[in-house]
Protein backbone atom coordinates (compact mmCIF):
# COMPACT_ATOMS: atom_id res chain seq x y z
CA UNK A 1 0.00 0.00 0.00
CA UNK A 2 1.40 3.66 -1.25
CA UNK A 3 -0.21 7.00 0.40
CA UNK A 4 -2.12 9.44 -0.62
CA UNK A 5 -0.37 12.88 0.43
CA UNK A 6 -2.26 15.94 0.83
CA UNK A 7 1.01 18.75 0.72
CA UNK A 8 -0.10 21.96 1.81
CA UNK A 9 1.08 25.02 -0.21
CA UNK A 10 0.99 27.62 1.94
CA UNK A 11 -0.28 31.32 0.96
CA UNK A 12 1.34 31.32 -2.75
CA UNK A 13 4.95 31.86 -2.97
CA UNK A 14 6.80 29.09 -3.12
CA UNK A 15 9.41 30.09 -1.10
CA UNK A 16 6.98 29.36 2.09
CA UNK A 17 5.85 25.62 1.42
CA UNK A 18 7.76 23.75 4.38
CA UNK A 19 10.99 21.49 3.64
CA UNK A 20 8.58 18.64 3.66
CA UNK A 21 5.84 19.56 1.54
CA UNK A 22 8.51 20.79 -1.07
CA UNK A 23 10.87 17.17 -0.53
CA UNK A 24 7.56 15.41 -1.75
CA UNK A 25 6.22 17.35 -4.16
CA UNK A 26 9.57 17.47 -6.05
CA UNK A 27 9.81 13.30 -6.22
CA UNK A 28 6.13 13.11 -6.75
CA UNK A 29 5.64 10.53 -9.73
CA UNK A 30 1.62 11.24 -9.19
CA UNK A 31 0.36 15.03 -8.72
CA UNK A 32 -2.97 15.50 -8.41
CA UNK A 33 -4.59 19.34 -7.91
CA UNK A 34 -7.91 21.03 -7.81
CA UNK A 35 -8.90 23.19 -11.10
CA UNK A 36 -12.00 25.42 -12.75
CA UNK A 37 -12.76 23.83 -16.10
CA UNK A 38 -10.38 26.03 -18.65
CA UNK A 39 -8.05 27.60 -15.98
CA UNK A 40 -4.29 26.45 -14.73
CA UNK A 41 -5.12 26.46 -11.35
CA UNK A 42 -4.00 28.29 -8.40
CA UNK A 43 -2.36 25.34 -6.55
CA UNK A 44 -0.25 24.04 -10.14
CA UNK A 45 0.54 27.56 -10.63
CA UNK A 46 2.63 27.86 -7.43
CA UNK A 47 4.52 24.87 -8.11
CA UNK A 48 5.52 25.44 -11.70
CA UNK A 49 9.03 24.91 -12.36
CA UNK A 50 9.84 22.09 -9.25
CA UNK A 51 7.63 18.41 -11.06
CA UNK A 52 9.81 16.24 -11.75
CA UNK A 53 10.24 15.78 -15.69
CA UNK A 54 8.43 12.16 -15.89
CA UNK A 55 5.52 13.55 -13.30
CA UNK A 56 2.06 12.29 -14.11
CA UNK A 57 -0.60 14.96 -13.53
CA UNK A 58 -4.13 14.96 -12.74
CA UNK A 59 -6.04 18.09 -13.02
CA UNK A 60 -9.26 17.23 -10.69
CA UNK A 61 -11.54 19.72 -12.34
CA UNK A 62 -14.59 21.29 -10.81
CA UNK A 63 -17.45 19.85 -12.30
CA UNK A 64 -18.98 23.36 -12.80
CA UNK A 65 -18.05 26.84 -13.84
CA UNK A 66 -20.28 29.32 -12.50
CA UNK A 67 -21.48 29.49 -9.27
CA UNK A 68 -24.26 27.59 -8.19
CA UNK A 69 -25.84 27.95 -5.06
CA UNK A 70 -24.32 26.15 -2.51
CA UNK A 71 -27.46 25.29 -0.89
CA UNK A 72 -28.91 24.00 -4.56
CA UNK A 73 -29.25 20.05 -4.68
CA UNK A 74 -28.26 20.16 -8.08
CA UNK A 75 -24.89 21.37 -7.35
CA UNK A 76 -24.20 18.96 -4.08
CA UNK A 77 -25.32 15.94 -5.98
CA UNK A 78 -22.72 17.40 -9.04
CA UNK A 79 -20.05 17.96 -6.30
CA UNK A 80 -20.59 14.46 -4.50
CA UNK A 81 -20.24 12.70 -7.42
CA UNK A 82 -17.15 14.55 -8.08
CA UNK A 83 -15.58 14.04 -5.04
CA UNK A 84 -16.79 10.61 -4.97
CA UNK A 85 -14.51 9.86 -8.80
CA UNK A 86 -11.68 11.16 -7.72
CA UNK A 87 -11.24 9.55 -3.91
CA UNK A 88 -12.07 6.21 -6.26
CA UNK A 89 -8.69 6.93 -8.50
CA UNK A 90 -6.84 8.19 -6.11
CA UNK A 91 -6.81 5.33 -3.84
CA UNK A 92 -6.68 2.97 -7.04
CA UNK A 93 -3.14 4.88 -7.72
CA UNK A 94 -2.23 4.53 -4.13
CA UNK A 95 -2.39 0.43 -4.25
CA UNK A 96 0.77 0.97 -6.11
CA UNK A 97 2.67 4.71 -6.07
CA UNK A 98 2.32 7.29 -3.90
CA UNK A 99 -0.12 10.32 -5.15
CA UNK A 100 0.52 13.81 -4.01
CA UNK A 101 -2.35 16.05 -3.58
CA UNK A 102 -1.65 19.98 -4.15
CA UNK A 103 -4.15 21.96 -1.63
CA UNK A 104 -3.45 26.17 -1.15
CA UNK A 105 -2.84 27.04 2.38
CA UNK A 106 -3.45 24.88 4.60
CA UNK A 107 -5.49 21.46 3.68
CA UNK A 108 -7.36 21.59 6.99
CA UNK A 109 -8.25 24.98 6.71
CA UNK A 110 -11.39 25.39 5.10
CA UNK A 111 -9.57 23.13 1.65
CA UNK A 112 -11.31 21.02 -0.35
CA UNK A 113 -8.86 18.02 0.25
CA UNK A 114 -10.94 17.23 3.38
CA UNK A 115 -13.84 15.65 0.90
CA UNK A 116 -11.62 13.65 -0.66
CA UNK A 117 -10.03 13.04 2.96
CA UNK A 118 -13.42 12.02 4.65
CA UNK A 119 -13.79 9.67 1.60
CA UNK A 120 -10.31 8.10 1.40
CA UNK A 121 -9.58 7.74 5.16
CA UNK A 122 -10.65 4.01 5.08
CA UNK A 123 -9.30 2.73 2.58
CA UNK A 124 -6.14 4.27 2.00
CA UNK A 125 -3.17 5.68 3.80
CA UNK A 126 -3.78 9.18 4.08
CA UNK A 127 -1.07 11.61 4.95
CA UNK A 128 -1.42 15.71 5.11
CA UNK A 129 0.95 18.55 5.14
CA UNK A 130 0.21 21.57 6.94
CA UNK A 131 0.93 24.57 5.20
CA UNK A 132 0.78 28.36 6.29
CA UNK A 133 -3.14 29.15 5.65
CA UNK A 134 -3.85 31.88 3.30
CA UNK A 135 -4.82 34.22 5.92
CA UNK A 136 -1.51 34.32 7.29
CA UNK A 137 0.02 35.41 3.90
CA UNK A 138 -2.30 38.31 3.59
CA UNK A 139 -1.76 39.72 7.98
CA UNK A 140 1.72 39.24 6.87
CA UNK A 141 1.39 41.23 3.59
CA UNK A 142 -0.58 44.16 5.32
CA UNK A 143 3.21 44.53 7.62
CA UNK A 144 1.09 44.26 11.03
CA UNK A 145 0.67 40.90 13.72
CA UNK A 146 -3.16 40.40 13.75
CA UNK A 147 -3.37 39.66 16.97
CA UNK A 148 -1.65 41.04 19.85
CA UNK A 149 -1.79 39.78 23.90
CA UNK A 150 -5.45 38.54 24.62
CA UNK A 151 -7.23 39.31 21.03
CA UNK A 152 -9.97 37.40 20.13
CA UNK A 153 -9.55 36.19 16.41
CA UNK A 154 -13.00 35.54 14.46
CA UNK A 155 -12.53 34.09 10.89
CA UNK A 156 -15.33 34.19 9.25
CA UNK A 157 -16.45 33.46 5.45
CA UNK A 158 -18.41 36.44 3.20
CA UNK A 159 -21.08 33.82 2.40
CA UNK A 160 -22.90 34.17 5.63
CA UNK A 161 -25.82 35.81 6.39
CA UNK A 162 -25.36 39.65 6.90
CA UNK A 163 -27.02 39.73 10.52
CA UNK A 164 -24.21 36.97 11.61
CA UNK A 165 -21.62 38.59 9.99
CA UNK A 166 -22.34 41.77 12.08
CA UNK A 167 -22.92 40.36 15.31
CA UNK A 168 -19.35 38.29 14.69
CA UNK A 169 -17.40 41.41 13.93
CA UNK A 170 -19.21 43.17 16.74
CA UNK A 171 -18.24 40.77 19.14
CA UNK A 172 -14.31 40.19 18.09
CA UNK A 173 -11.12 42.00 18.49
CA UNK A 174 -9.28 40.98 15.07
CA UNK A 175 -11.59 39.87 12.28
CA UNK A 176 -11.06 37.67 9.11
CA UNK A 177 -13.39 37.29 6.30
CA UNK A 178 -12.73 34.53 3.82
CA UNK A 179 -14.73 33.48 0.84
CA UNK A 180 -14.70 37.35 -0.58
CA UNK A 181 -15.65 37.49 -4.15
CA UNK A 182 -19.32 38.76 -4.72
CA UNK A 183 -20.26 39.64 -1.07
CA UNK A 184 -17.72 41.98 -0.78
CA UNK A 185 -20.71 44.63 -0.60
CA UNK A 186 -22.04 42.64 1.92
CA UNK A 187 -19.49 42.28 4.01
CA UNK A 188 -18.75 46.11 3.66
CA UNK A 189 -22.23 46.98 5.09
CA UNK A 190 -21.75 44.33 8.08
CA UNK A 191 -18.42 46.24 8.94
CA UNK A 192 -20.23 49.13 9.15
CA UNK A 193 -22.78 48.17 11.01
CA UNK A 194 -20.27 46.75 13.29
CA UNK A 195 -18.12 50.02 13.24
CA UNK A 196 -14.45 48.23 12.15
CA UNK A 197 -15.26 49.59 8.90
CA UNK A 198 -12.01 52.12 8.95
CA UNK A 199 -10.03 49.06 10.64
CA UNK A 200 -10.58 46.88 7.26
CA UNK A 201 -8.34 46.50 4.63
CA UNK A 202 -8.68 44.35 1.72
CA UNK A 203 -5.68 42.17 0.35
CA UNK A 204 -5.52 40.87 -3.03
CA UNK A 205 -2.57 37.89 -3.88
CA UNK A 206 -1.31 37.92 -0.16
CA UNK A 207 2.67 37.08 -1.00
CA UNK A 208 2.00 36.16 -4.80
CA UNK A 209 2.69 38.66 -7.66
CA UNK A 210 0.20 41.30 -8.03
CA UNK A 211 0.03 41.55 -4.22
CA UNK A 212 -2.10 44.57 -3.65
CA UNK A 213 -2.96 45.87 0.47
CA UNK A 214 -6.20 48.62 0.07
CA UNK A 215 -8.34 50.20 2.93
CA UNK A 216 -11.84 48.52 2.52
CA UNK A 217 -13.45 51.81 2.27
CA UNK A 218 -11.74 53.00 -0.74
CA UNK A 219 -12.52 50.03 -2.39
CA UNK A 220 -15.20 50.67 -5.14
CA UNK A 221 -18.09 47.86 -4.06
CA UNK A 222 -18.68 46.72 -7.79
CA UNK A 223 -15.14 45.09 -7.45
CA UNK A 224 -14.87 41.53 -6.11
CA UNK A 225 -11.55 40.04 -6.86
CA UNK A 226 -11.23 36.32 -6.36
CA UNK A 227 -8.13 35.64 -4.50
CA UNK A 228 -8.80 38.20 -1.89
CA UNK A 229 -9.41 38.39 2.46
CA UNK A 230 -10.35 41.24 4.51
CA UNK A 231 -8.69 41.39 7.54
CA UNK A 232 -9.09 44.18 10.58
CA UNK A 233 -6.08 44.21 13.27
CA UNK A 234 -6.58 43.52 17.03
CA UNK A 235 -4.86 46.60 18.87
CA UNK A 236 -3.66 43.94 21.90
CA UNK A 237 -6.59 43.51 24.72
CA UNK A 238 -3.86 43.29 27.38
CA UNK A 239 -3.06 46.26 29.11
CA UNK A 240 0.39 47.76 28.02
CA UNK A 241 0.49 46.03 24.58
CA UNK A 242 -1.76 48.37 23.18
CA UNK A 243 -0.04 51.44 24.42
CA UNK A 244 2.96 49.78 23.01
CA UNK A 245 1.86 50.05 19.62
CA UNK B 1 21.88 48.71 6.71
CA UNK B 2 21.51 45.06 6.81
CA UNK B 3 18.37 43.52 8.46
CA UNK B 4 16.90 42.02 11.19
CA UNK B 5 14.51 39.09 9.68
CA UNK B 6 12.29 37.28 11.90
CA UNK B 7 12.21 33.66 11.21
CA UNK B 8 8.62 31.85 12.11
CA UNK B 9 9.26 28.61 12.92
CA UNK B 10 5.92 26.95 12.42
CA UNK B 11 5.00 24.59 14.82
CA UNK B 12 7.51 22.63 16.31
CA UNK B 13 8.53 19.91 13.68
CA UNK B 14 11.59 21.19 11.82
CA UNK B 15 10.57 19.12 8.63
CA UNK B 16 7.74 21.87 8.83
CA UNK B 17 9.67 25.59 8.26
CA UNK B 18 9.52 27.00 5.40
CA UNK B 19 11.99 27.01 2.82
CA UNK B 20 12.96 30.72 3.45
CA UNK B 21 13.10 30.77 6.75
CA UNK B 22 15.36 27.18 6.35
CA UNK B 23 17.64 29.44 3.78
CA UNK B 24 17.91 32.15 6.63
CA UNK B 25 18.56 30.21 9.77
CA UNK B 26 21.31 28.17 8.28
CA UNK B 27 23.22 31.12 6.69
CA UNK B 28 22.79 33.54 9.32
CA UNK B 29 25.85 34.97 11.62
CA UNK B 30 23.63 35.91 14.07
CA UNK B 31 20.72 34.31 15.74
CA UNK B 32 18.84 35.48 18.47
CA UNK B 33 15.63 33.66 20.44
CA UNK B 34 13.67 34.57 23.26
CA UNK B 35 13.71 32.01 26.04
CA UNK B 36 13.15 32.08 29.88
CA UNK B 37 15.93 32.43 32.85
CA UNK B 38 17.53 28.37 32.68
CA UNK B 39 15.80 26.74 30.05
CA UNK B 40 17.20 25.79 26.62
CA UNK B 41 14.14 27.31 24.91
CA UNK B 42 11.72 25.83 22.69
CA UNK B 43 12.77 28.26 19.32
CA UNK B 44 16.55 27.24 20.04
CA UNK B 45 15.73 23.79 20.31
CA UNK B 46 13.46 23.63 16.98
CA UNK B 47 17.00 24.29 15.18
CA UNK B 48 19.58 22.36 16.51
CA UNK B 49 21.70 21.22 14.23
CA UNK B 50 20.58 23.64 12.16
CA UNK B 51 23.03 26.82 12.61
CA UNK B 52 26.13 27.45 11.27
CA UNK B 53 29.58 27.01 13.46
CA UNK B 54 30.58 30.16 13.74
CA UNK B 55 27.17 31.42 14.79
CA UNK B 56 26.68 34.05 17.49
CA UNK B 57 23.91 33.46 19.75
CA UNK B 58 22.14 36.01 21.47
CA UNK B 59 19.66 34.62 23.92
CA UNK B 60 16.91 37.08 24.88
CA UNK B 61 16.29 36.17 28.43
CA UNK B 62 12.87 37.20 29.61
CA UNK B 63 13.64 38.89 33.15
CA UNK B 64 11.06 37.34 34.76
CA UNK B 65 11.05 33.23 35.87
CA UNK B 66 7.35 33.15 37.67
CA UNK B 67 4.40 34.01 36.31
CA UNK B 68 3.49 37.72 37.59
CA UNK B 69 -0.09 39.05 36.93
CA UNK B 70 0.08 40.26 33.40
CA UNK B 71 -1.86 43.59 34.37
CA UNK B 72 0.72 44.30 37.12
CA UNK B 73 2.95 47.27 36.73
CA UNK B 74 5.92 45.65 37.84
CA UNK B 75 5.44 43.25 34.95
CA UNK B 76 4.92 45.57 32.57
CA UNK B 77 8.17 47.82 33.79
CA UNK B 78 10.39 44.89 33.48
CA UNK B 79 8.91 43.48 30.34
CA UNK B 80 9.05 47.31 28.43
CA UNK B 81 12.95 47.77 29.85
CA UNK B 82 13.55 44.07 28.08
CA UNK B 83 12.15 44.86 24.87
CA UNK B 84 13.68 48.69 24.72
CA UNK B 85 16.74 47.20 25.26
CA UNK B 86 16.51 44.01 23.18
CA UNK B 87 15.29 46.24 20.30
CA UNK B 88 18.43 48.95 20.34
CA UNK B 89 20.83 45.44 20.58
CA UNK B 90 19.62 44.24 17.20
CA UNK B 91 18.91 47.34 15.62
CA UNK B 92 23.20 47.82 16.14
CA UNK B 93 24.02 44.56 14.97
CA UNK B 94 21.53 45.22 11.83
CA UNK B 95 24.09 48.35 10.77
CA UNK B 96 26.32 46.18 9.86
CA UNK B 97 25.19 42.49 9.60
CA UNK B 98 21.91 40.67 9.12
CA UNK B 99 20.08 39.23 12.30
CA UNK B 100 17.96 36.47 12.71
CA UNK B 101 15.53 36.09 15.07
CA UNK B 102 13.71 32.49 16.08
CA UNK B 103 10.13 32.81 16.73
CA UNK B 104 7.81 29.80 16.95
CA UNK B 105 4.52 29.81 15.34
CA UNK B 106 3.89 32.67 12.82
CA UNK B 107 5.51 35.74 14.18
CA UNK B 108 2.23 37.98 13.66
CA UNK B 109 -0.02 35.81 15.37
CA UNK B 110 0.22 36.18 19.34
CA UNK B 111 4.30 35.97 19.12
CA UNK B 112 6.82 38.03 21.10
CA UNK B 113 8.65 39.28 18.43
CA UNK B 114 5.65 41.81 17.56
CA UNK B 115 6.84 43.97 20.86
CA UNK B 116 10.64 44.15 19.00
CA UNK B 117 8.74 45.11 15.90
CA UNK B 118 6.80 48.21 16.99
CA UNK B 119 10.14 49.59 18.48
CA UNK B 120 12.58 48.32 15.60
CA UNK B 121 10.51 49.50 12.39
CA UNK B 122 11.56 52.77 12.21
CA UNK B 123 15.25 52.64 13.29
CA UNK B 124 16.46 49.36 11.27
CA UNK B 125 14.90 46.93 8.00
CA UNK B 126 13.03 44.68 9.41
CA UNK B 127 11.78 41.62 7.40
CA UNK B 128 9.42 39.22 8.97
CA UNK B 129 8.87 35.23 7.34
CA UNK B 130 5.48 33.55 7.88
CA UNK B 131 5.40 29.96 9.45
CA UNK B 132 2.53 27.90 10.18
CA UNK B 133 0.94 28.70 13.20
CA UNK B 134 0.93 26.37 16.18
CA UNK B 135 -2.51 25.70 15.97
CA UNK B 136 -2.72 24.46 12.80
CA UNK B 137 0.07 22.00 13.97
CA UNK B 138 -1.95 20.68 16.70
CA UNK B 139 -5.48 20.32 14.61
CA UNK B 140 -3.39 18.79 12.06
CA UNK B 141 -2.38 16.08 14.98
CA UNK B 142 -5.92 15.72 15.59
CA UNK B 143 -6.01 14.40 12.17
CA UNK B 144 -9.42 16.02 11.06
CA UNK B 145 -10.43 19.49 9.67
CA UNK B 146 -10.66 22.59 12.34
CA UNK B 147 -12.91 24.04 10.01
CA UNK B 148 -15.10 22.84 6.90
CA UNK B 149 -17.61 24.97 4.57
CA UNK B 150 -19.12 28.38 6.16
CA UNK B 151 -17.96 27.30 10.24
CA UNK B 152 -16.97 30.13 12.04
CA UNK B 153 -13.71 29.82 13.48
CA UNK B 154 -12.85 31.66 17.20
CA UNK B 155 -9.45 31.44 18.40
CA UNK B 156 -9.67 32.92 22.14
CA UNK B 157 -6.83 33.06 24.72
CA UNK B 158 -7.30 30.94 28.04
CA UNK B 159 -6.15 34.10 30.22
CA UNK B 160 -9.70 35.43 29.03
CA UNK B 161 -12.25 36.09 32.00
CA UNK B 162 -14.67 32.70 31.99
CA UNK B 163 -17.68 34.69 30.85
CA UNK B 164 -16.17 36.10 27.73
CA UNK B 165 -14.65 32.39 26.82
CA UNK B 166 -18.42 31.00 27.14
CA UNK B 167 -19.85 33.66 25.06
CA UNK B 168 -17.22 32.93 22.55
CA UNK B 169 -17.54 29.54 22.22
CA UNK B 170 -21.27 29.41 22.71
CA UNK B 171 -21.25 31.70 19.19
CA UNK B 172 -18.56 29.79 17.02
CA UNK B 173 -18.94 26.92 15.15
CA UNK B 174 -14.69 25.80 16.04
CA UNK B 175 -12.92 27.24 18.79
CA UNK B 176 -9.04 27.39 19.69
CA UNK B 177 -7.93 28.49 23.02
CA UNK B 178 -4.21 29.54 23.07
CA UNK B 179 -2.24 30.14 26.69
CA UNK B 180 -3.78 27.11 28.34
CA UNK B 181 -1.78 26.09 31.76
CA UNK B 182 -2.96 27.06 34.78
CA UNK B 183 -6.21 28.19 32.82
CA UNK B 184 -7.41 24.94 32.20
CA UNK B 185 -9.83 24.45 34.96
CA UNK B 186 -11.63 27.34 33.53
CA UNK B 187 -11.37 26.71 30.15
CA UNK B 188 -12.76 23.46 30.92
CA UNK B 189 -15.52 24.86 32.86
CA UNK B 190 -16.60 27.23 29.94
CA UNK B 191 -16.80 24.78 27.65
CA UNK B 192 -19.13 23.10 29.92
CA UNK B 193 -20.91 25.96 29.91
CA UNK B 194 -20.69 26.66 26.63
CA UNK B 195 -22.16 22.87 25.69
CA UNK B 196 -19.10 22.04 23.83
CA UNK B 197 -17.23 20.06 25.84
CA UNK B 198 -17.56 16.84 24.93
CA UNK B 199 -16.14 18.00 21.14
CA UNK B 200 -12.86 19.63 22.84
CA UNK B 201 -9.82 17.87 22.65
CA UNK B 202 -5.91 19.02 24.42
CA UNK B 203 -3.45 18.59 22.15
CA UNK B 204 0.12 18.61 23.90
CA UNK B 205 3.56 19.42 21.74
CA UNK B 206 1.62 19.31 18.59
CA UNK B 207 4.11 17.98 15.72
CA UNK B 208 6.66 17.50 18.59
CA UNK B 209 7.87 14.77 19.98
CA UNK B 210 5.86 13.56 23.16
CA UNK B 211 3.02 15.00 20.97
CA UNK B 212 -0.45 13.66 22.68
CA UNK B 213 -3.91 14.00 21.59
CA UNK B 214 -7.00 13.43 24.50
CA UNK B 215 -10.41 14.39 25.20
CA UNK B 216 -10.32 17.34 27.70
CA UNK B 217 -13.09 15.57 29.31
CA UNK B 218 -10.84 13.15 30.40
CA UNK B 219 -8.08 15.11 31.62
CA UNK B 220 -7.41 15.66 35.09
CA UNK B 221 -8.17 19.33 35.73
CA UNK B 222 -4.58 19.57 37.98
CA UNK B 223 -2.94 19.35 34.91
CA UNK B 224 -1.69 22.31 33.20
CA UNK B 225 0.74 21.39 30.41
CA UNK B 226 2.76 24.20 28.76
CA UNK B 227 2.71 23.48 25.01
CA UNK B 228 -1.03 22.96 24.86
CA UNK B 229 -3.99 24.26 22.92
CA UNK B 230 -7.65 23.18 23.57
CA UNK B 231 -9.61 22.84 19.97
CA UNK B 232 -13.41 21.76 19.27
CA UNK B 233 -13.81 20.90 15.56
CA UNK B 234 -16.48 22.31 13.36
CA UNK B 235 -18.73 20.29 11.75
CA UNK B 236 -19.71 22.36 8.42
CA UNK B 237 -21.92 24.71 8.15
CA UNK B 238 -22.78 24.55 4.73
CA UNK B 239 -25.97 22.32 3.69
CA UNK B 240 -24.26 19.27 2.16
CA UNK B 241 -21.00 19.52 3.65
CA UNK B 242 -21.97 17.92 6.99
CA UNK B 243 -23.59 15.30 5.70
CA UNK B 244 -20.70 14.52 3.55
CA UNK B 245 -18.52 13.89 6.83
Amino acid sequence: MARVICAGLGPGDPDLISLRADRLIRSARHIAYFRKKGRAGQARRIVEGMLAPDAIEHAMEYPVTTELPFDSPAYNALLTRFYDEWSTRLAEIARSEDVVVLCEGDPFFYGSFMHLHVRLRDRATVEVVPGIPGMAGCWHASGQPITWGDDVLSVLTGTLAEDDLIRHMAAADAIVVMKTGRNLPKIRRALVAAGRIGDAVLIEHGTMPGERVRPLADVETAECPYFAIVLAHGRGRRPGAGDEA
